[in-house]
C-alpha cells in the first residue's frame, strides 16, 4: 500500500497541482494564429455581440465550471484559508474532467463576507456555465447559494450539501427495492443537524419520505422545542410531524432507515436491534463510521452503506456532481432544480440492474463508467 | 486562401471556444482516487495551511494566469461587453500556453466600474500566479492596474499597453543598430496619444530616449498648452523638453523614429521626406497602416515595420507577453518592473543574431521557436 499523503504531496509538486489549461485549437503557422486569435477572433466576438446566447455556442462557457470556495469549512481541516484549500478545488476540478468531460477551475477567494462572496461571483460568471460551490462554512453558504441561485442565469450546487444528499436518496431507493419497502412508509433517522444532514433530510422529503426524525447533539429536532436554535427552524417545520422528543436511542426505536453524518460510534449496536425488520444503516462519518459495518451486521442489519471505499456500498459524492453539472450544461439549465437532483439520484440507483442488486451492492462503484452518462441523461430529461 | 472569420467562428462551434481544462493526474482506481482527492489532498492542504508560500510549491497557481476583461474595449469593436470579450480572452489564453506553456484562463468581469473591478480582481487573487489585464478602456485601466499593483502579491500586467511598448522597445534596438544610431541622440515621434501611444512613450524613456514627442488629434502635446487634457499631463511632462507646437508634420521633421499607433494613412510621403537620414518607421494602425510600406520606402525610408504579417516586420504583442508571464513565474517575481520590461525587449531583439538583422527583418517572427525562451530568461535575470 502506497502512503497516500506522501504521494500526493509529490504529485502535486511535480505536476505545479492537477489540472492544466490546454489550447483546443492549433496554432502553428499565421492563418492558424489568424484564425485563432486576430482578426478571426473578431467575428466571434461580433457574433456573441449581436446574439448575447451565442456565448454558449462559441465560447468556453457551455462547458466551463467554477469550483468556487473561500476556504471556510476545507474536508476536516476546517478554516484553513483560500490558499489552502487550491489543492481540494483542483481534485474536484480534475474529477469533474476525468468522470464527466466538464471544464472545471479552482476559484479561491480572498474574504469570508457572504454579501463580497456573492458579489465576487456574480462578477465573475459571465464566463463560466455553472458555479459549484465547494467547502463554504454553514449557515453562510445557505444564504450564498440562493441568493446566488435568485440572481444568476447559470445553474449553482453546492455539493457539500446537495450531493451527499442526491447519492444519499439514491442508496436509499435501492436499499428500499431490496427490502421491499416503500419510501412514503419508512421512517428514517438522520442523525446530524448540520448543512449535510439538513440538505440529505430535504433530499429525502423531495423523494418522498413522510416519517423523518433528525436528531442532533441535543436530540430530535422539534419544533415544540422551546430552545430550538435558529438554523433548525426550518428542518423542524419539516420533519417530525408528532413532535416526538429524545436521544438518538429514542429516535431510532423502529426506525427502518439511519442515515448518519455525525461523529465516529455513536450508534450503539444495542439500539439496531430496537430499529424494525431489515434495517437500513447509512453510517458516513469519516474516517469511522457511526457503527462499524461488521457490528451493524451482527445486530441484525440488513443493509449497511459507509463514506469508506474499504467497506462496500460506498456512498460517495463523486457519483453525482459530475454528471449532474454534464446535464445542467448539456441542457443549457438555468437552475439545478429538485427534480433535476431526485432525477440524478434515479439514475444512480438505475446502474445497477436488478441481477446486480445485492445489500452488499447497493450502489454503483465510482469507476463505472455508466453511472455518469446515466446522470447526466437523466438531469438533462428533468430540466424539459 | 482560406475565409478566416468563417474559419473562426467554425472551430469555435466545434470546440466549445479555444480552451479546456485537464487533469495532470491519472484517477482510474480507487488508489489514485485517493491521492488525487480525499484523503490524500488533506496533506496538501495541510501543508499550505501551514505554510501559505507553499501553495507555489503545491498548486496550480505555480503556473495559472487569470486574463481578466470587463469587455470595454475589446479588439476594435468597443464596449461589446464581458461575454462578447471570452473569444479574444480564449484566443489569449491559447496563445500563453501555445508559445511559454501558461495556463491561462478567461475571467470576464459583469461590471465597468473602477472600484468593483479591482475588488473583483483582488478577490480571485489567491487562485493566480499573475493577472493579465485585457481590452479594458482608459483612463480606467491605468488606476485599475496601478491600484491592482499596490495591494497584490502576484505580478499584473495590462497588455494592450505594455506588451506592444515592449515589441516596440526590441524593433527599435535592432532598427538603431542597424542605421548605427543611438537610443540616446535619436529623435522619436509617436503619433497616437491614446493608452498604447502613452505606454509606448514611456517604454521607450524607460529605455533611454531623450527627444521624443508625442502627437495627437490635436498636435504635439506639450506642457506649456493651455488646453492640455487631464490624461495627457503626465505625458507632457516627460516629452516635449523644447515645448514643441505644431501638427505631425512639424512633428516629423528631421525625427529618426515614427512610431504610429493612430489610424490609416495618416503621414505623408512628403513629411517622411523631411525626417533625418535613415528614417524608422514604425506604422501600426491595422489593418491600414499610416503609411503604405512601399510608399515609405519610396520617401527614403531605411526600415519600415507594421502590425501586420503579410508585410515584413510585424510588431506583434504575442512575441511579448508569453515570455513576461513565463519568466514572472519562474521568478516568482510579485510584479513586472520596468526593468524587467527592458529586459524582455533587449531578449527579443537578441533572437536575430548579426547576421540575420536586416532592414527588412529587425524582429523575430513570432513562430521563432527561441523568442518566449529568451524573453523568459531575460524577464527571470531582470527579477533577481
Amino acid at each position: 500500500m502506497v502512503d497516500v499523503k506522501k504521494e500526493a504531496l509529490k504529485i502535486n509538486e511535480e505536476n505545479a497541482g492537477k489540472i492544466e489549461v490546454n489550447s483546443t485549437v492549433p496554432i502553428d503557422n499565421m492563418e492558424e494564429l489568424a484564425i485563432a486569435y486576430t482578426p478571426g477572433v473578431a467575428a466571434v466576438s461580433s457574433a456573441i455581440a449581436e446574439n448575447k446566447e451565442d456565448v454558449y455556442k462559441y465560447t468556453s462557457k457551455r462547458n466551463l465550471v467554477a469550483v468556487v470556495t473561500d476556504g471556510s469549512a476545507v474536508l476536516g481541516l476546517g478554516n484553513i484559508g483560500p490558499e489552502a484549500a487550491i489543492p481540494v478545488m483542483e481534485g474536484k476540478a480534475a474529477l469533474f474532467k476525468r468522470f464527466a468531460n466538464v471544464n472545471a477551475i479552482p476559484i479561491s477567494l480572498d474574504t469570508q463576507d457572504t454579501d463580497e462572496i456573492v458579489s465576487h461571483i456574480q462578477a465573475i460568471a459571465p464566463s463560466f456555465g455553472g458555479i459549484n460551490l465547494e467547502d463554504i462554512s454553514a449557515p453562510r453558504c445557505f444564504e450564498i447559494e440562493r441568493r446566488l441561485k435568485e440572481t444568476l442565469d447559470i445553474p449553482v450546487f453546492h455539493d457539500d450539501q446537495h450531493g451527499t444528499g442526491i447519492v444519499v436518496l439514491a442508496a436509499l431507493y435501492n436499499a428500499l427495492k431490496l427490502s421491499d419497502k416503500k419510501m412514503d412508509e419508512v421512517k428514517v433517522v438522520v442523525n446530524g443537524g448540520g448543512a449535510a444532514g439538513v440538505a440529505i433530510s430535504k433530499r429525502l422529503l423531495s423523494a418522498g419520505v413522510k416519517d423523518l426524525l433528525v436528531v442532533d447533539i441535543d436530540g430530535i429536532i422539534s419544533a415544540d422545542d422551546p430552545d430550538l436554535e435558529e438554523r433548525h427552524k426550518e428542518i423542524a417545520e419539516l420533519t417530525n410531524q408528532e413532535n416526538i422528543t429524545g436521544d438518538l436511542e429514542e429516535a431510532v426505536k423502529d426506525a427502518d432507515v439511519f442515515v448518519g453524518v455525525s461523529a465516529p460510534n455513536v450508534l450503539k449496536k444495542e439500539w439496531v436491534q430496537t430499529m424494525n425488520e431489515k434495517p437500513i444503516i447509512f453510517a458516513m462519518a469519516n474516517p469511522d463510521p457511526e457503527i462499524q459495518p461488521d457490528e451493524a451486521k451482527e445486530a441484525g442489519a440488513y443493509i449497511v452503506a459507509t463514506g469508506r471505499s474499504d467497506f462496500p456500498n460506498q456512498i460517495n459524492n463523486v457519483l453525482a456532481f459530475p454528471g449532474i453539472f454534464r446535464g445542467a450544461l448539456d441542457a443549457r439549465a438555468a437552475d439545478i432544480t429538485d427534480d433535476m437532483q431526485n432525477a440524478a439520484a434515479k439514475g444512480i440507483a438505475a446502474v445497477l440492474s436488478e441481477e446486480e442488486l445485492t445489500p452488499e451492492n447497493i450502489i454503483p462503484d465510482v469507476f463505472n463508467p455508466d453511472v455518469a452518462e446515466t446522470v447526466a441523461k437523466s438531469v438533462t430529461d428533468a430540466a424539459k
